[in-house]
């Protein structure tokens, strides 16, 4: 672990199932764009519920990834 | 989306399963007495413990449903 | 101002003007049902973007309300 | 402790004598209108000053209380 | 609503007029360059004061927006 | 921008018109005894609600100003 | 309550007594040299343990005042 | 429930699997070396990243356990 | 005062009584194990409610002492 | 330490060299008009980037200071 | 100081010398890709311990950018 | 990294010279104690100031440590 920068994207994951469900949808999308994802955060759950009744879930993550010298974003 | 007031409840589901469980339980358990549930919020996850090892989950949640004209409570 | 008791309602009013118009509607339609309404304060201010362009206020209130004898609901 | 589902009202309690006074008065206000209460949760102490001198509490506390079936507000 | 990934993008608006204004330069900024916009949250309202007195607004927003397949930055 | 410290004041404005009057109001009041006025930032919306309709808004800002040699406050 | 502007004061009152002791102990100083003292809000309740075992309470608070057109502090 | 003092414990549960077993396995091994564990609230939900693609579940909990009079650490 | 560390632990006292009774409780029970308590600092004032009417409050500590050369516990 | 009334002022210091700086520039600064200064806490750690690449650090801090019978601001 | 837009990164600095050297090597690394940088905000301390003795600092950043006509990323 | 347990400690260093050298200092301090620290995270900075001019650093911290199973405390 040398003195890396890394840079932190917030994304929201969603899910009729269960809240993991969501976490792991958002990091799966994530993974499509971003190299070196290294840790999330979950900073927020919410839904919206449907018909009076279905939950659908919304997780808020931060995750973070490490930037590496050819990186164009920060 | 006209512009519509929404009202927001506080309440807490419990299970001794998974905080799913208890999030749908309490969503389940609003919609019987409020009408156009529209969203959930939520606001801690605590728990008792039993015997020393068994969780109870404890999710509160805010809930936001749509006021219409014949709503009587705020 | 005796030892009064009061209660907290919390309520969202939306509005494509404004966040004043937003508070102003959510406050009126809370007067509708609830008396003696005393004051508000802000916790969150959000909203909707339809047509990736036009903003939909959501601001989210606490109205506190003082409790007479007659009153039914805490 | 089944899988109940708890509401929770908030509530301020104000005394010119103490904190604890207010916080009483307010749960002994709550107990004549809401049943099963179950907890409490102090989240803001203020007051107001009159004839620059005197103190007013006012103590803000959330309520949870049990819903039966019976209950129709959640 | 099928289970949709979304990122979130944090911007500051600025304007002399209002803090109204500051949020919709911003949401009209970030449309140029973002699509499928979907919700918005005020996370903090400060400014500049000029020559002792003219407030110059800065509110932050975080921004909510729908990625597609074909979107390139989570 | 040298090594310059400035100090911090909270006050609160209030308006019956809008929130933005409210910060207007209480910038200029500051400017009245206080030189060299920087940045706001808002604390707190709140009011109070007259005649159970009419919202008087109370806004609390933070206000930083330059301490210059010569300034006795900190 | 026409459109006045208010300051804040932050300050702490200590008591080896009780919590009330410390507040009223603070706002009785202030009313020494701040005038239409209006309220006051605890933002924090800490202490020194002496001999461990003594409390001696410390309660921060912030308390407003309306200032009048000839006060000198904002 | 008499005048029972309680001590809290921070810890860190984790899981290739489930913010619930993450909870669980945190709690289990908790019960190894406190008794009488009481309650556990959730502090933070994070986790690592593995292979850009897997999420290792890291859970932060506080639990309170009641102290007897032969307990030796607060 | 030269570079000591100092270690927090967090406890919570209960009264059926006072806050202040609850806080001196568990400052008292703390005493017992552990030597130069230096500080403490409420994080929460909560409580259970008996018979729908008896406050029975729970205080949460964090509660600080200096670490010596022979102190096993960080 | 009898029961004393503190005062706590915000100050923002500044400095391009590091934190620590730009928290004694405050505290020397406070020291020419504040007397009996007993702690500071820092709230904030934000800064100006110069030339994209210089950091300006702006450290706030709230200082705590004694009151005597003769100071004449709270 | 037009009515600009800015857009805010989050990024995490990374040292094991002083958290000095984290904040400064971070804004290093964005002014790499980022244009027009304007002012940072530390929002998080923590790092790793290793061989449990020496600290890695990773410092958490938000830094805001000027957005220009040309920019193409909110 | 299996599916781990960890603790976490709240403790405070304190330097005359610097806030690095106050978070190595207790993070020496815990390393006497505690085995297998893996993290920290900083929870406040804050400090006496002596001689109405130096400054005294009191930084706290969150440490974690990975338990085993011969690990006796939580």
């Amino acid at each position: 672990m040398s003195d890396s920068v890394y840079s932190v994207s917030e994304i929201v994951g969603s899910s009729t199932d269960s809240i993991d469900d969501a976490i792991k949808g958002a990091v799966a999308r994530a993974s499509k764009t971003l190299h070196n994802l290294d840790w999330f955060e979950v900073s927020g759950i919410r839904g919206r519920i449907e018909d009076n009744a279905r939950c659908h879930y919304q997780v808020t993550l931060k995750v973070g990834f490490r930037l590496d010298e050819r990186t164009a974003t920060a």
